[in-house]
């Protein structure tokens, strides 16, 4: 493995930086197929322990998890008429199998509103059908045609897609933001990420939604990006696909519905924001080895230490610690390699703290020394992570928060995106607004505030004014 | 849902039977695409606990799980001669994405060794990168042309597949045995489905190895079904790929490799063999929710059974109970859907039992009905699932066991494949004598013990006998 250190500088190349710090952290690799990435275990593990934590909070909500097929005829794919629209461009197509031309094309899911609700429209007869509410954990495939960027923009990539079928709007509605709070908890909690929770615009929904809720945030790079979606789809599909029901009053009404997913983009989302010119930072939540005990090997004492790092692995176990007791690679050598990798914290001992029966503690995210009796070494990991995790979140919060501005027009607002800000606006919603404001600030709306009440007329165009809403140039 | 009993007898019409209990126990639908199923909850959540157990087992053993994609491009497909022989007829391509037509045609994967091992080329250098062991948690897809059958033959599945490559064949050899077992151990302990272990013939084994390793069971309809296999790829693939190391006396070398996986072909085979005229049986190590709670209600102490129903579910917690105090449904119609969806044990609180402060247990393997003191419940749940996962396992040895006869010649073997059963036979290995075998019984070879000593000469040619081997009609 490569070895040398990043050399791209965050504030000044982001884009170079971050292809470097995630190709150096062993992350991933990329395939003959552009835009197609391999997830190698570095990543793949941290994928484990979010799918882990939504998966919980899923299940214990009520949820369960199905698995639908992964090609999609092109007539039951075609069935809403909004929603083809926005995928179709994006489709991969299978025409043959072995040597034989398939009758009708199969389309590889984007996503999978239309293979699933056809089997909804099946199984659902009554009220008392409902909730259903399916979850699966999957693969799908859009073939964008801009530049792939790893996690952030591929063109496949593994996700989870929930889908919910509703007697009441009131329960859709409920749903949409429960959801939208586990993920926005995911960010914030498990990825030290923080986020914008709020409802999108007309131009930014969903294909096929009624309205859909995201969460936002702000990479380095000032450009603003969607961290999850949850979407209520009113009766669009249902209507489309017969997902008809006999209410409790022995009525017939069709069922109010919902879809919401939470992608692999959140690592590379993660990584963007914490990681810094010596690599990528990873919190202690998310990563699986959270701690690396580096032995400092010289001749003198080396069994003894070596005995003593093992004994430190041992105890702290439930920390999946990594020992590093390689012979051929200096002490700088290592410390360069696991600070590349992102390990929230080095034990670091040598003959010196051997003599005087302590370790270092290093940790990653503020490069902070600490020594530590090895007798306390048990209680005190476990502090100092949780300190690692909070001191990424808020540092992370104090640059979102920093990074926000009020904005009173289209100039301020030009303004502050052109300073790799997002500004924060009194905005009427239109649909010709937000494109007027796109064309003169080359931002779109991000999501606008559930709570906040707009006042006064909007910032852009002097309608009344009915949300508060983040706009920002957008990835 | 529909809740007429099954009205196909599994011992007179095995696939009619077979096809009823999957659909009855409402375990998957079938989508538009034959071949291509959909797994509901009550399936997803059998395979979330394969995937359990065995994803424990193998990370113990220091496999990492990885992500690879879906789409092979069509040359790196074809890289390992006789790999793609066996795979290309059952090749769904890709080939437009939107309204492009792709430069070269995309194999969705049938199996990941071709693109795996474009990228374990770059990555391996020398013995210390080795070995190098991932795993992926994928669907792949075959699309055979034969009738789908649920589960047993579909053109979409789930599984996992390890990708492994050593420094010598010794350690690959190890690996190869060591994965079976865990395979073995999945469907014995887990799935309580009694298997063979053993060595493929040339003519079985995998395309591109240099022998596979199995595991074997028989249906109840007499076929033979492949249920797992752990391949040695010996160094055919890394040659075609150019996986090369420097070993540790600096000489160059091509890496050992094995390749494994095990499906959800799983959950059919468990369901055929321990199913019954009711429906499905499923093993309380395999099934989620273990337990049902049926208050028996009639007007009279009805607030009461509910409550004392409810304490009962409270205290069961970790067996996952499900609760039916649905009114609307008599307790006969209960105990018929529970049976038909094969959960393990069913306790049954009337207001009978309520006086005598008992329940009745019912178990699902063998209809054995006992008087439980409300007060030992909590003791009695396990013991008596233990006893329903051994009973379950035992009595489908027993028939494994039973079905297997020693033979000695052609017309014996042709005589215990008519009967529904195994051959077991002291065999020359030869390929061609296996076509003449197949040509004259019908019978493949399943697999050949590993530890036995062949005696003699072979059955079936009179050439020197080789190996104990089985022979069946099958999958």
């Amino acid at each position: 493995m490569d070895n040398k250190g990043v050399n791209a500088v965050k504030k000044e190349n982001f884009s170079e930086w971050y292809t470097q710090v995630i190709q150096k952290a062993d992350l991933i690799d990329y395939s003959e197929v552009s835009g197609c990435l391999i997830f190698k275990p570095g990543s793949y593990s941290i994928w484990e322990n979010i799918q882990s934590y939504l998966d919980g909070k899923f299940k214990k909500d009520g949820v369960k998890n199905a698995y639908f097929p992964l090609l999609i005829p092109e007539h039951l794919f075609k069935k809403e008429a909004e929603h083809v629209q926005g995928f179709a461009p994006e489709v991969a197509w299978v025409t043959h199998a072995g040597n034989t031309k398939l009758n009708e094309r199969l389309a590889i899911r984007p996503t999978s509103e239309t293979i699933m609700y056809d089997s909804y429209a099946k199984w659902i007869r009554s009220w008392k059908d409902l909730p259903l509410r399916y979850n699966q954990w999957c693969n799908v495939i859009r073939w964008e045609f801009k530049h792939p960027v790893p996690f952030l923009r591929t063109r496949e990539f593994l996700w989870q897609e929930g889908h919910s079928v509703f007697a009441t709007k009131k329960e859709a509605d409920k749903e949409a933001i429960r959801i939208l709070n586990f993920y926005a908890d995911c960010y914030e909690k498990i990825l030290a990420v923080p986020v914008l929770k709020g409802i999108k615009s007309k131009n930014e929904k969903f294909a096929g939604a009624d309205y859909s809720l995201s969460v936002e945030t702000l990479l380095p790079n000032g450009k603003a990006i969607q961290g999850a979606t949850s979407h209520n789809l009113g009766q669009n599909f249902s209507k489309a696909f017969g997902i008809k029901f006999l209410d409790i009053s022995e009525k017939n009404d069709y069922g109010w519905q919902n879809s919401w997913g939470f992608s692999t983009r959140s690592i590379g989302i993660m990584i963007a924001i914490h990681g810094d010119d010596k690599g990528i930072i990873l919190p202690p939540n998310v990563v699986l080895n959270k701690v690396v005990v580096v032995p400092i090997l010289f001749t003198k004492d080396k069994k003894e230490i070596v005995n003593v790092a093992n004994s430190i692995v041992k105890k702290l176990k439930k920390f999946n610690p990594l020992l590093d007791d390689r012979d051929d690679y200096s002490a700088g050598w290592k410390f360069n390699e696991w600070e590349m990798k992102g390990i929230p914290l080095r034990i670091e001992i040598g003959p010196k703290d051997l003599a005087s029966k302590q370790v270092v503690f290093v940790r990653r995210d503020n490069n902070e020394k600490i020594n530590v009796k090895i007798k306390d070494i048990g209680k005190e990991v476990p502090k100092v992570l949780n300190e690692i995790q909070e001191n990424l979140f808020l540092k992370a919060k104090k640059f979102l928060e920093g990074s926000i501005q009020k904005v009173q027009d289209i100039s301020e607002l030009k303004k502050v995106v052109n300073d790799n800000g997002i500004g924060k606006a009194n905005w009427c919603g239109s649909p010709s607004c937000e494109e007027n404001v796109k064309d003169k600030t080359g931002a779109k709306s991000l999501n606008s505030e559930f709570n906040s009440k707009a006042e006064g007329k909007c910032f852009a165009c002097n309608a009344k004014a009915e949300y508060v809403t983040y706009f920002g140039k957008s990835y």
